[in-house]
Order: structure tokens, then C-alpha cells, then sequence
């Protein structure tokens, strides 16, 4: 998997919620795509599923921004960010498994209650 | 999976290659476990193999340390973490998965050329 093509998915995954654009998420997810948010919790499998995770996530206003690297290997890239909803921010790493369309196939959210910080 | 001892497992994974310290490479690790270093490569199954792995890496004398929080979800930890290695630096995201007893039963380490910057 070319390592240009997952970054931009990346960089325009920080877009779709900073500017509520679920054509963004519509435009990356396989339609067979398993997604865990967070790791641990029931995984929404399959895209219907996925789609309206997503309409309620970025319904609660959150922006994203990077901070650290992507890191990219094999089909997969993973990357540090933080989410910010209101005066709440909370420390990601999001991993995604690309399939050999450029699609996400799976995406795993790695954060929990240490991870927040209020103010 | 308790978040306290996934990170303390993380710490001493830092202090491991910073003390050149097999010992605790050894207790971390189930004897069948599984590590991807980078994703994508060929993966080292089993204990020895594992321990073969990680005796080469430390003896390459690189120091780590973490560049932002530990990320526990479910039964994973999921890092940013810096490796430098004389006036080489790579930026690294590495992910363990527990099993029941505590020991990490898979590890995946992020990395790639787009990670390594010199001097």
C-alpha cells in the first residue's frame, strides 16, 4: 500500500470532523469494514453500521488534530491525535488496515479514561 | 485487563533497551506470542524466536523513550515512542496485546522509512 495514499486518508480524516464532512468518511470505509472505537468496546462490522457511528460521532462537534507522526507499514497506518469536544480532550492512537482498493478495512481506536483531561 | 500494569509493562519495555536488560524482555512476553516488527515483515513467532529478535535489538544500543501517553483500550496498549540509535532517530507507534495472565501475546511496532530522520 502506497504510504502517500494513506496519509491523505489521514489528513482527510482529521478534515471530516473539523468541518463535519461525512462524504470524507462515506469516501474511505470498504463496504465489509470492521471499525472498534475503542478497542475493547462492540465493534460496528459492516458499512450501514459504520456510517451511522460516525453521523453521531461527528454530530457532537469534535476537532481533530495530529500530534505525531503518521506511521505507516505494510497496509496499515497508524497515528497519534487529539480530539477535542468542548473543554474535554482526549489522546488517540488510530491504527487503519488498508485493503488493496486504498479502502479502510479495519480501523482500531486505542484511548480510554487516562486519556482525558477536562479544562 | 488492569491499565496500571499494561503501562508499567510499557515503561519497563523503555527501560529495557536504556539498560540493555533481557531479563525483562523476557518476563513480558507469552511464550506463544507473536511480534510484528515493522507490520508487514515477516513476524517472529514464539518465544525464542522473539527473544533471538529483541537479543539483536538491544544489542544495537538504541534508547527509547515515549513521546506521548500510553493509549490503554480492552486488553491493548498502543504507544508513541522515539528510538534513537547513534544520530539516527525513528519515530515508532508499537501495540501490545494481553493475555489473560498479563503477558503481551502480540506486539505490532508501526514504523517506516517516512519515520527515520538522521542527525
Amino acid at each position: 500500500m502506497d504510504n502517500a495514499h494513506m496519509i491523505g486518508v489521514v489528513e482527510s480524516y482529521m478534515r471530516a470532523f473539523n468541518e463535519q464532512d461525512m462524504s470524507i468518511i462515506q469516501a474511505m470505509y470498504a463496504s465489509d469494514a470492521i471499525v472498534e472505537d475503542p478497542v475493547g468496546s462492540d465493534p460496528y462490522v459492516g458499512y450501514d453500521a459504520i456510517m451511522a457511528f460516525y453521523e453521531g460521532a461527528i454530530a457532537n462537534g469534535p476537532s481533530l488534530s495530529l500530534n505525531g507522526q503518521v506511521r505507516c507499514a505494510g497496509n496499515s497506518a497508524a497515528f497519534p491525535f487529539q480530539a477535542k469536544v468542548g473543554d474535554l480532550t482526549i489522546n488517540i492512537i488510530d491504527v487503519f488496515e488498508f485493503n488493496d482498493e486504498g479502502k479502510v478495512s479495519h480501523m482500531r481506536a486505542y484511548w480510554g479514561p487516562d486519556n482525558m483531561t477536562q479544562g
